[in-house]
């Protein structure tokens, strides 16, 4: 059987785990990253002003391109539901805290918070509006209150400045964001939260071994070699339930997180647990709760934000 | 180095290219194949009575599963740009031609027809609206004007039932679709117009030899073992100039198509070449028509419909 004509990918023979110190030296960085670093800086310059808690949410998968000119990549299951959904709560929910500062950090063209009610899909917007004889555009009778809560909340997230959005798309950009946020966020000490929600690859291919275009496909099949990620962070995204906890201590012990949410694939708009050093706690909405349109994020980010005023509390 | 665990995949030895002929017996159809066989039935027959051409537009890019329950998958790059402008022009085209009815056969939450104006990352709607202070919804004047151009297309194209959606995400979902979606078509003969821009894997994992849950990362790397997808037809989006006329031709002879579009990854929003037996044919947007909004789509659908009424005129 033939091998494909690539010899970059061909010929790669797996070494040791790549090491963590200089990955950062031998992939390469995105290339709006000094203008969003920028954007960071001055965002959290001003929350830092204000005593404003900011959380760094992202959200959607990372993609490992398999081209240098990328046509084919490797991705993760995402639609970034749970993070743009839960960078929604923290804005205006001030019935708990006095709000927070949300950087939303996500894969390029993932939900967003506030648009991700009309995704083009399954609640257009287009639908919800009609264009009468007089060429004027108006907003259906039915639509116009759901619309309206939304775009409320949006133009108030706009007003104040609680709402910045940086984008990625591969593996390398978002640890290279994730470590300059970190780096810039240092100085909220206690008042930075990080929830990470982010699907994030396992295994990479690194720049040197990549193809420079697209990877022909002679008469056989493809065969790929692809290193592991460094384990900076995991993500924790099961289909197998005996995994889970095990698998959310492990993290917790390994990473040093204060706090690890777990949730499996298939019921995971439902049913997720809060695994911290010493205890689980599960939250589960009930199928009424669902019906009624009630979303696990709202009490996902009510006891995270719980947890970081005792936190908070504990540090000051 | 330690292989990964799961040993459906690190077991696997390539072995023959598949086999055309067994590959719909030997992998899943999409649960919602009869649902759209029956749409699709239902849209042409329709359009059959009234005379109408139907033009069959695939977009976006299909994904390859490395589990069953799916985490990780291999993506071919396209958010489906091409595909979703290219649908809207025969819908309303009428300067050319009675119009077409469009199937538009599209990867999920990628890129639709209309609502394309509209990409939640770089056009939000929400920008575009305001709420008073009697909570009344507005269009901003600004925006006003190509809103409405926007809206009138869509409500024609739902009015007149011309454009119907279906949906696919996995390269086998896709190929069980097309075979549907040919078969059903057969009985418009001529009048039938397929055009396939959506961006196709060229290899995949069978099935039988997929792993069931998440593939556990050990302390290595891993290693995939793909077959190559059955060249019922082949995509052709090429990042390398010197490939790009040569497959095209060869696509030609091999898989019986009047036409291949050609486009390179870098410059296919301002130069395609239309490839067919006898001669090529270059269309190339010029700086100015792209600063006014001109979509080569338009100039690419209005040279495929006059060829498909040349050969609709052959064939009568």
């Amino acid at each position: 059987m033939a091998l494909p004509q690539s010899a970059a990918i061909q010929d790669y023979q797996p070494e040791q785990p790549v090491d963590p110190s200089t990955y950062f030296e031998e992939n390469p960085a995105p290339r709006n990253l000094a203008l969003y670093e920028a954007k960071v800086e001055a965002f959290v310059r001003q929350h830092l002003d204000t005593g404003r808690r900011v959380a760094l949410v992202t959200s959607g998968g990372t993609t490992v391109p398999l081209e240098v000119n990328t046509v084919r990549f490797m991705d993760n299951f995402s639609a970034g539901t749970r993070g743009a959904t839960s960078a929604e709560y923290p804005c205006w929910s001030r019935a708990w805290t006095q709000g927070y500062a949300v950087i939303f950090m996500h894969r390029q063209f993932s939900l967003q918070p506030y648009s991700r009610h009309y995704s083009h899909t399954t609640n257009c917007f287009l639908d919800h509006m009609t264009l009468d004889n007089k060429g004027d555009i108006n907003v259906g009778d039915q639509f116009r209150d759901r619309m309206s809560a939304v775009l409320a909340k949006y133009q108030k997230a706009k007003q104040e400045g609680t709402l910045i959005m940086i984008d990625f798309v591969t593996v390398t950009d978002y640890l290279f964001l994730l470590r300059s946020c970190s780096r810039i966020m240092s100085v909220l000490r206690a008042h930075a939260l990080f929830y990470l929600a982010a699907a994030v690859s396992d295994f990479f291919i690194p720049a040197k071994n990549m193809a420079e275009h697209k990877i022909q496909s002679g008469d056989g099949g493809l065969t790929l070699h692809m290193d592991q990620v460094p384990k900076f962070l995991k993500p924790l995204l099961e289909t197998d339930p005996h995994l889970l906890i095990p698998k959310a201590r492990h993290a917790l012990h390994r990473y040093g997180h204060q706090l690890v949410i777990g949730n499996m694939l298939n019921s995971r708009k439902w049913l997720v647990v809060l695994v911290d050093q010493h205890s689980e706690h599960e939250i589960r909405l009930s199928k009424e709760q669902l019906e009624q349109g009630v979303e696990i994020e709202e009490h996902i980010v009510k006891k995270l934000i719980e947890q970081h005023s005792a936190h908070i509390a504990a540090h000051s």
